[in-house]
């Protein structure tokens, strides 16, 4: 039986890919179970509620060698953390490709479009498979979710086209109106602790390819945690803001972190303040983005994709020859 | 305009598949134009020439930052020097992935098939564009080129249907004819240096990931050399060994090399009789293959293929406890 599954701090997109591609296999004949590497973010229980479907259940250990399926991530840092022992033997993704290798030829599927599911659907399509109705409506709300409808500018014409072709299988006849309450759920984040908003949405990125840049090796390769928090209601996330440079300051310290960042997008504004740490942070921020930080935030404007805006402008700062 | 070439050593797949994937990026509104980058091996001209195609020029020196797509290869070590400073935007292949990594997300198309063409006839009929007649007799002369006309056991189903579609298309009547007819081009080696033997077909892998096992962290990466000559007349390239030893002699010390091996492929009875240049090669030779070395020569049975065959086994050699 193949596991499949999305990256730790799980959000929709790697929750469904995994329901969705374990589900497409098995018709395919490739028997698969779909799990989870971590605690659903506020987003996601509201998703499967509606499409009436169960979260897939944690994955067990697995033994060194077992074969495994990701999707919605490849780098290992983002993944089970013995990964290096398992067979990967299929990949569906939309970011770069990072340090993942694989023991044998393996099916690997990366485009560069706005979510996991926008691929799936085209791999049911070249499989000739109808979509059924209840994966209509997960893919649905993955692109919808990775996309905050349409906003993010990692968004393309295919997750477009993706969404219009589902949104009548799945039965979603106001696509807005369903994205909106999405969004609200989202949102409702209640009194959860500062530690978990922080790590809710939150991925460590190794920059600085010392292959790539003298300035790199001679730096060595830097981690950097960023979380990401996107709301509909700003003002509450941000009204915590001591509690959440706590945590930052904790989780900065407990990983072994070069830096730390968290930035608070309001979906619908299509905004991103960004909570700063320390110093350390302040210059990154002015050096790479050219923003200034006040009273622990800076205003990043409208950078509000970690993967296509803040990523690569920390990537290029850090490998500055590439 | 996108450059697109396969690995150096070019095989015919190599070079069908640049030329091949070029034109249906095009044709898709990406204008791409193939490269090689090294000479052509005796087979791939008698291709080119009953396909009535010209060979792909030499990769010149890209600057740094230029996009290129990579076909049948996408580890370092068998591409272009200054690979990590240009921009991989597409890979189609069919190998296990290896130190490959992309500075943003990318179209990737990996499958554990036999051959790149046959990905590439899944990329015209998922774009629901037609195959050209001499795109067809490029995929069926690589497909059979990279299977031994379906003998080797990185054959798939997949390979086969591809072969058996393509065939019309290309005109082909009799493939068995046109395949001996293209192996008997392969094995007319003439007086062709020993070197360039050796050299023809021809990969550096690097062995034994210091991240999978400690044994591999203990010894260190472990650069190999392995050389495959497929040929109808095994006896005419066994009979020049003594020069053949001496140019895996002068490779291995000039590429610093941990080791060198030279495969000897009998395409019609599918067999290898692999080269053995010293005590070391022996010892991996008869602890990873279980075979023993007489008259510097190791009979390695029905191992024709070293992807499925030769490196797996190394790798597994290398890295005892993955």
């Amino acid at each position: 039986m193949l596991a499949v599954f999305g990256h730790t701090n799980p959000d929709t997109d790697a929750i469904t890919s995994a329901l969705v591609y374990a589900r497409l296999l098995t018709r395919q004949g490739v028997p698969a179970q779909a799990y989870r590497l971590g605690n659903l973010n506020f987003e996601t229980p509201f998703v499967l509620r509606e499409a009436g479907v169960e979260a897939p259940p944690l994955l067990p250990e697995l033994e060194a060698g077992s074969q495994v399926a990701l999707v919605d991530h490849n780098e290992s840092a983002q993944s089970v953390p013995n990964l290096a022992e398992l067979a990967v033997v299929r990949v569906v993704d939309h970011h770069k490709l990072g340090d993942l290798t694989t023991m044998q030829p393996a099916f690997l599927r990366f485009e560069p479009v706005g979510c996991t599911s926008t691929i799936l659907l085209k791999l049911h399509r070249e499989a000739n498979l109808s979509v059924e109705q209840v994966d209509a409506r997960l893919m649905l709300s993955a692109i919808l979710s990775d996309t905050l409808h349409f906003r993010s500018p990692t968004t393309t014409p295919d997750d477009r086209e993706a969404a219009a072709f589902l949104a009548p299988v799945a039965g979603v006849e106001d696509v807005e109106a369903y994205a909106l309450a999405m969004f609200a759920a989202k949102s409702d984040l209640g009194d959860t602790p500062a530690e978990t908003l922080l790590k809710m949405d939150y991925k460590v990125f190794p920059f600085g390819d010392p292959a790539r840049s003298q300035l790199a090796q001679a730096r060595g390769v830097q981690h950097w945690g960023i979380g990401v928090i996107e709301t509909t209601n700003p003002g509450y996330v941000l009204g915590r803001q001591a509690e959440l440079l706590a945590a930052m300051d904790q989780a900065r310290a407990a990983d072994g972190l070069n830096g730390i960042l968290l930035s608070v997008v309001d979906i619908l504004n299509e905004t991103n303040v960004t909570l700063v740490l320390s110093a350390t942070e302040e210059k990154v921020l002015r050096e790479a983005f050219g923003v200034e930080t006040a009273g622990g935030r800076a205003e990043l404007g409208n950078r509000i994709s970690r993967k296509k805006q803040i990523v690569p402008a920390l990537e290029a700062y850090f490998t500055p020859e590439a």
